[in-house]
């Protein structure tokens, strides 16, 4: 039916791989096999979109909600995935999701590094510090993504940009936005080499995010949701700026004060005048 | 101990409140009874700030996560709230969020007209159609009360605004956001009475959100998830602006498009040029 050969068959709860899919919610297994969860058709289908060499897929077609799983399924296993069928009752053990969609995939880890990173004359890049939320990076992700950043920088990470809420809320960004995981004091020397500007929003600051200059070469950093920005980025950002609010203190998170700020960037860097 | 009389002990699952308040997660009961409920100490203080007279407050001491609880407690039963206090698994069983924090209060419902919102000579609304999801509804409600909207008008609702997850999503802003539920039709004739210009967002427009004069009485319509602006406010609205996105399609959902376009807005509305 799947024309993707004869895919093992698992309806033991206890079997070793659905015991493995469970483990891998958590950060230290998933480092320890190298490997992360790829949960749900839409990120799955982007995975392989992005060539991401999915090592298992595990489908139960007892969950599948639309009808482009089967095709889904033979290009998986075309690109080298392994196939693994779910008795309704395994796949809803190992599915993360509160609606699973029947597609469990499991994907190497990888690691990139700041030299890696291939950038523009004029680079634009995010910088993020210490996210604690998963749901918070994920959307960061997403923001990077629409306002086509050239890469996000992780700093001193709290969350694990592997931990499954990180893609799900990142739709799968995650797999095209360049991201590299690094040290404060690693990611600002690079930086400085490379003479970007750093702008931080901090709400101590006494310019406004939209009135400085936020052309040319540009990373702009962003602190965690508890602390903001750490007292090593507020000594040694170029440029501090605030996003004026209304209303009560704590509106603005930091997922929804980066994409104000990008955006702002994205404005100014296409023409918009400050 | 709490200095707030003597509340009513509740201990037993089977308790009448109890399954009320189990029954209050859902829509109808909740209409039925003309309340809904707050959960979490956030929460509760920002509604009593505000005035919301609280009818009861459920609150269970082993479940607390600070010590300024008892504080609340006084103070909500000074505002007329009716005290209870419920044993660790009561609690377990009324709480909705994942990690509960030992306060839950049920406050009653309201209904504003369009008639009532008090506007000044240049207002700046949100108007949003068919929002699905409660969590977009409440960073929503967040980004409007950042950029200072003077009210957000929902139309035509899906969610209800008093679902509890919408309360949640909107730390308490539900209760100082002038918000008001009405049908499409009823709205744009209220607008135009008031020679508001209406901006709305959609893929298809040509203009750019920022090359449009964002200032002067201003509302900002905002189409639904899924199926985004409905042919009525396409056809009515007076500008149709797009966001332009790099990256993936999908990248930028309903709440961030909603507060880059707003906060493109209070940019203008503040001095800033085009």
């Amino acid at each position: 039916m799947y024309s993707v050969g004869s895919p093992e068959n698992i309806s033991s709860l206890q079997n070793p791989r659905v015991k493995q899919l469970v483990k891998l919610r958590d950060r230290r297994p998933r480092d320890e096999a190298g490997v992360f969860l790829v949960e749900g058709y839409r990120e799955i289908r982007r995975a392989l979109e992005k060539n991401i060499p999915l090592r298992e897929l595990y489908f139960s077609p007892e969950w599948f909600l639309g009808e482009n799983e089967p095709a889904l399924l033979a290009q998986a296993a075309a690109a080298g995935a392994a196939l693994f069928e779910l008795s309704r009752e395994a796949f809803a053990k190992v599915a993360y999701r509160e609606r699973p969609d029947g597609l469990l995939a499991v994907a190497p880890q990888w690691r990139r590094a700041l030299a890696e990173l291939k950038l523009c004359a004029a680079p634009f890049l995010l910088v993020v510090e210490a996210i604690e939320k998963p749901g918070n990076l994920g959307t960061i992700l997403r923001s990077a993504d629409a306002a086509g950043c050239d890469a996000v920088i992780v700093c001193d990470p709290v969350t694990d940009i592997f931990n499954p809420n990180v893609v799900r809320a990142s739709t799968g960004v995650l797999f095209s936005v360049p991201l590299v995981v690094e040290e404060s004091g690693k990611v600002l020397a690079w930086l400085r080499e490379r003479r970007m500007r750093t702008i931080a929003t901090t709400p101590a600051a006494e310019k406004i995010y939209h009135e400085v200059d936020l052309r040319g070469p540009l990373a702009v950093v962003m602190g965690s949701e508890q602390y903001g920005l750490s007292e090593f980025w507020l000594k040694n950002c170029d440029v501090p700026v605030r996003i004026p609010m209304a209303g009560q203190a704590d509106s603005l998170n930091v997922a929804m004060a980066s994409i104000i700020t990008l955006f702002e960037a994205v404005r100014q860097r296409t023409g918009g005048a400050r």
